[in-house]
């Protein structure tokens, strides 16, 4: 049977598009940059904002709610900061329109006397508030999330993955002391290294960003990363130890309790919509969209083959009661999700669609299942055996016995597969530079992972230096792993001793 | 004992800020008419948002996230809306800042082309993307929501009630036939309606706005209208019927089923954090907040008494295991929310921490109660005899086996309490445009109701007369109730003969 999609993996960015639009996850906008996310795109958004939302509530942050706009001064205010984001911000420069010479445009006599950011990030503004809000040691840590959205002017926008105007979490938090700042930035790491792998299924590689990469006024930045399937790296995630830049430039202290006062520390984490790009092209295939089960915002998803005869009733009745059982199940402690497809279009179509968009389970009930208490499905996860559809055929009450089983299963199914990708395309074997420009000679198309290497922690000029080099070959640092070996090889760049493994790989 | 507020509502502004800024529920910010919402307020907005959106869902609506920017082709697309809309909406107009002499500014040199908008409203935006959605009978209804800030210019802001950045959702649909668009909008009045008063205990009146206070572009629009404690109305939510003006606007049309190109019928309706403005001026005493525990962050807040001596360790395993009980039930069709208090300052003042804030119960635990298995507990609903606080004393099963009736029964009262003052208050043996100025005349801190009245329904020239003549007493029509009688009175403007029943009120 033909593959939903025209396109397969290895033209690799065309598919992910090809994916993107028949999964009918989200579509390009008149606002250049800008996409529209549209149902089935922010129902998966809707799931991982509840998932990581609880985490992040467990973890002792409690959600606020910051202006979009922030005023230029307080921008201006970090220098590192200001020089990292000046060139993607949008600015409000009016506040009315006005119909001049039969034309709409911005009312000069509007116009403000200090212009406003569209916040990029927003570090400045909340360190604002904190400045407010913190007096004493009693008063720390202060643990504060936001759900937002963040515009960052983008030239080359892709679908989720690169876009104007996004949607994300963005953490902020204050400590007396170094240390805990410290901890916090890599706890909240670890929650989106978990949160990644348990619930996305997309494994990831944890650890430190090189100086040049930090967040824009950041003292050390970490990220997880992810392994596309063109064997790309995704930067899924960041967390940022700030020490006291942000303090300094905006006056947040505390009277320590020995009545001193002292700049706080503070920190910064957040994810985006990019994860919903990250999980297209971890899990998709030829025929689309794959779910993990625990981001579906349908799990399984009943299809009633009617065929305008008498017996449609029977099997319309026959699905209700099949999915008000199956509503009556939790599956990873939440309600299991399940949508009866009464749409008016041909069963066969439903089908398609709910392939494409990757609903882990795609039940079909044709009359016979229905009188003989039967329940047809196709695994979304394991669809074909060659280029045949699998079709599993099970009793009614076998199958509602075994479906959280089942749908388990295909979490760790999908989260087994990415991981023996990631594991297996990381090379630890190259050990100079001859090796780095070997590996990645051929073509930009050709499959390529990553390579784990040492070296020997360059900073300044020299550090520019390897990674001039590096982009020659389209090449980034992507982070040293938090998980470091205690000996080293020889630094790749220089064959100088080394001193940290880093992880080598093209990017998006 | 003395009150948490040293305001009482006489004087209701300064009053209502009080409460704001003792619940800890939101607080101005640099950016003008902007605002911070701290964790305690946005924790309402969230209990607000998965209420509403449970109900939106289940009236068959979805979820989509479209551009925050609108191209200011767009918005000047229906000529009421951009009229409407044009004098308070900010205007972006470079997409990067550059320092030009020693100054951080707009580059001229990265100007936008065409300026856009922040959306103050997304029909337009919306509308772009139905007009490529939409092909056939077959893809209508079409039923979206969305989530989202929204930003119109504000020169007096109020906190919550008037704010030049606000959060809300906004629902947009299009639909075949007049018929059913009309259904669509009054069905969407009943959810507000229901939600209002079942979830916010806020009793509302639903009705027709006059055609002067039609959002800019709808054939009709409906309201709910809430009394607020100083007897003024809050329009709390409105749904908009737009006919085809927005779909031969911007081209939303539809093949019918005999082939012929239809323009649809489409729909929109809102509500935002003024929801939270409203539940403040409904439920506040002297004390500060109720909060109704539908929508109470914490519905049960236990603040363990704690001395510094040994019986605290007693005291705190107590207060675990009665939160880890409390946990375990659920409320409202949700988990119950408890919040053990463990904060490290004197229990005093957490105690009146939570009754400012407005939590539903509040449970002090002592060591006595510790060791005879007690609760002592609050409620913030009916906290005082006379100026004594009233702490009842119960078993702890007892206490446990009682307490979500008696979540219900404060939620039921508040509503009761709401409502019989709105009942109370609403005159309807005005008959006279004497008796409209009898009424309103004296002080404006005197309490004021509202006025239902008989009038002749005039449009154009004749409808802005009266409405001259009700603003020179600082009054407004609210709306034409839904429940209307068979017959009607003389026109209390003109001594014509009466065709429908109104509200008239002051209004925030």
């Amino acid at each position: 049977m033909q593959r939903a999609l025209s396109l397969a993996r290895n033209r690799f960015a065309d598919w992910y598009q090809a994916v993107v639009r028949e999964a009918d996850m989200a579509e390009t906008s008149p606002v250049r940059g800008a996409m529209v996310i549209k149902p089935w795109g922010y129902g998966v958004w809707e799931q991982i904002q509840a998932g990581l939302d609880r985490r992040i509530k467990a973890t002792g942050h409690e959600n606020c709610y910051f202006p979009l706009f922030i005023p230029l001064s307080f921008i201006a205010k970090e220098a590192e900061h200001v020089e990292g984001f000046a060139k993607e911000m949008a600015v409000v420069t009016h506040h009315r329109l006005k119909m001049i010479d039969g034309k709409l445009q911005p009312d000069p006599e509007a116009k403000l006397e200090e212009p406003l950011v569209v916040r990029p990030t927003s570090e400045t503004i909340i360190g604002d508030a904190f400045s407010r809000w913190i007096r004493s040691h009693r008063d720390l840590p202060l643990l504060i999330n936001q759900w937002a959205n963040v515009v960052r002017w983008e030239m080359r926008p892709r679908l989720f993955l690169r876009t104007t105007e996004f949607l994300w979490q963005e953490g902020h938090t204050a400590h007396a002391g170094e240390a805990e700042a410290v901890e916090e930035t890599r706890k909240m790491l670890e929650v989106y290294r978990a949160f990644s792998e348990d619930v996305l299924a997309m494994p990831v590689i944890a650890g430190e960003k090189p100086e040049t990469e930090r967040f824009p006024g950041a003292v050390n930045t970490y990220s997880i990363e992810a392994m596309m399937q063109d064997g790309k790296a995704l930067q899924a995630g960041t967390s940022h130890f700030l020490g006291t830049h942000f303090a300094e430039a905006q006056n947040i202290k505390f009277q320590d309790e020995s009545g001193g006062l002292e700049f706080c520390h503070t920190t910064s984490w957040g994810v985006s919509t990019r994860l919903i790009g990250g999980v297209i092209m971890t899990h998709g295939d030829d025929d689309g969209l794959r779910l993990p089960p625990a981001i579906a915002p349908r799990q399984v998803v009943v299809v009633p083959m009617l065929r305008d005869k008498p017996e449609d009733e029977a099997v319309l009745k026959y699905c209700e009661v099949l999915v008000a059982a199956l509503a009556k199940l939790t599956i990873f402690d939440q309600p299991l999700r399940v949508l009866l497809d009464t749409k008016k279009i041909k069963s066969a179509e439903k089908r398609w669609n709910w392939v494409r968009r990757g609903a882990p389970i795609i039940v079909e009930v044709g009359p016979r299942d229905a009188s003989a208490n039967m329940v047809t499905y196709m695994r979304r996860d394991d669809l074909r055996d060659g280029d045949k559809v699998k079709s599993i055929a099970k009793p009614r009450v076998d199958f509602l016995e075994g479906v959280q089983q089942l749908l388990a299963e295909i979490q760790q199914g999908l989260y087994a597969e990415a991981k023996a990708r990631l594991d297996g395309n990381i090379k630890t074997d190259v050990t100079d530079w001859a090796g780095v420009e070997n590996y990645y000679a051929g073509s930009d198309e050709e499959f390529k992972g990553w390579l784990r290497v040492s070296w020997s922690k360059p900073t300044g000029a020299a550090l520019e230096a390897v990674e001039a080099k590096l982009k020659a070959l389209k090449l980034t640092i992507r982070n040293a792993p938090l998980d470091q070996p205690s000996s080293f090889g020889a630094c790749v760049f220089t064959g100088a001793a080394g001193t940290e493994e880093i992880l080598i790989a093209r990017a998006y």
